[in-house]
């Protein structure tokens, strides 16, 4: 039998148990692209901000590009377009996901070395693209997104065995502390919270609008707040949010008139690349969890990947 | 015909006008129980936060009255007890009304010269209490509360002639900003945002758990942030938010673990006193909204009234 270092969603009770990885995989500082106090903090925090990383030009170009996907004068294929959930926000897009095969403005981002160089150093490893995805955050009406660690979902229904992968969202809008930002519970990143409950066959139709199994219980999330409180960070467009595949985040709703968007992207190390699903019968569709993948992402030799 | 100052759910088009009455209706600072600076900026802006008013003995006392409220163990009647919306937050209450009425340690609060003097001078008027209640904002599952202003609802609903009244919010727990604060619209209160479509019979029943007439259409809402911004004050226990009737305001929902409690109160004018409504077919109850009302309050000659 295969091992599985991070069972979920197998026992009726939750548990927290430590992390059995490393967060920085580099075995050294050596050709550090970020400063080692920024390194620190993520080790430490399990997220960090990196503020303007793109430039005024550079983010116009891709919100031009999001909103075009958005609204439809780019297409994007139906299935990767995920819509509000409930009669409130019916219609209102909240996701496309593979934009990376979808855009060539966002294949190049995600392999801009201001992105996949610091993957690469913190997984110590080639990588390559496990998700990728627009978010929009709807004035009005944006729904809440519960908290959740994304590698239990990862584990458990698409089969990535370690915590050897990192999310990057890149702000294409200014983010305002009330419009519903992210949040990060420090320091949760260092243990793994098992949920209860098996996963239903295609629960991702739902989970992508309204997360209902993979949830993290009450008194486990109570802990972990209590341990590490709450960040709630509001960059502006242009930064860039790191955060490991294990941190618990989420959001609240946004009912003021001002809607956000990002780009988002899932830097898996190839080493890590994905198995059978450790806690479901079939993996998810490729377009969200990505195993089709020939090679590792190129290096690129721009320092500036976006054309403006 | 009665004159009408603020018509609403009246026209099929959305409308903007200016306020008709005075914020501070005190025509001198004599006796003022709050710094000049105070009043000048809840003229400005519409709400106030006054910190450290009630200290910690008294908030423990209301605060384990609000709890047994909540938790039955101080019964209250049916139909003045509110739940949350939905399958989610089913069974978690969300409000209790006429809590003036139905506890005497509310009963001493709302008549404590440190919130009712504050009331007649910004009034310039004996008062009574429109309406009174508990807001429990459950941590996890506390679902937002959408933009409105009171007076809209209070006038077209209740039958509140003028904008002579105003709401303070006693905090029983400290609030975060990540949890559901309550956010205002600065400056907001100088405008009357009639709202569109007709109010329906029993209106309050739904409209107490998700408000779906008296909303304000998209494009005034972004009038108003565009001019005023956003305001979220995240006050600690004992703080006491005083905002004017008129001021729009909402909130976001809480899937933090932080819950949150405050003792709500609505001070009217005694001159300004309920008649019909301008908008509905009949009133509604009189534990959401008193009008059988035989005498203003008492003045307190105590200046601190809760017991603790």
């Amino acid at each position: 039998m295969r091992e599985d270092l991070y069972p979920t969603r197998k026992s009726p009770e939750p548990s927290i148990s430590p992390r059995r990885d490393p967060v920085i995989h580099a075995r050294s500082l050596a050709g550090h692209p970020i400063a080692p106090n920024e390194i620190a903090f993520y080790e430490a925090n399990g997220f960090l901000v990196l503020e303007n990383v793109f430039d005024a030009d550079e983010v116009a170009v891709l919100k031009a590009q999001a909103e075009a996907m958005r609204d439809g004068r780019v297409p994007a294929a139906p299935p990767t377009i995920i819509s509000e959930p409930g009669e409130a926000g019916a219609g209102a897009v909240r996701s496309i996901f593979a934009i990376h095969q979808q855009s060539n403005a966002f294949a190049s981002l995600c392999r801009d070395a201001r992105l996949a160089d610091v993957a690469r150093f913190l997984l110590d490893d080639e990588v390559y693209i496990h998700q990728s995805r627009l978010n929009y955050k709807p004035a009005f009406r944006g729904k809440d997104f519960y908290w959740h660690s994304d590698f239990e979902t990862w584990h458990a229904e698409d089969g990535m065995p370690r915590m050897r992968a990192l999310s990057m969202s890149v702000m294409l809008s200014d983010n305002h502390p009330q419009s519903g930002p992210t949040m990060f519970v420090p320091k949760s990143h260092k243990s793994f919270i098992a949920c209860v409950g098996e996963t239903p066959v295609d629960h991702y139709k739902s989970s992508l609008k309204k997360q209902e199994y993979g949830v993290p219980d009450d008194a486990s999330l109570r802990r972990i707040v209590d341990e590490g409180g709450l960040a709630a960070p509001a960059p502006k467009a242009g930064s860039v949010v790191i955060f490991d595949c294990n941190t618990m985040h989420g959001s609240n709703s946004n009912i003021t008139p001002l809607e956000r968007m990002n780009a988002f992207f899932v830097f898996n190390a190839w080493s890590n690349r994905l198995e059978e699903p450790f806690a479901a019968a079939k993996p998810r569709p490729e377009f969200i969890a990505h195993r089709d993948v020939p090679t590792p992402l190129p290096r690129s030799s721009q320092s500036r990947a976006i054309a403006s």
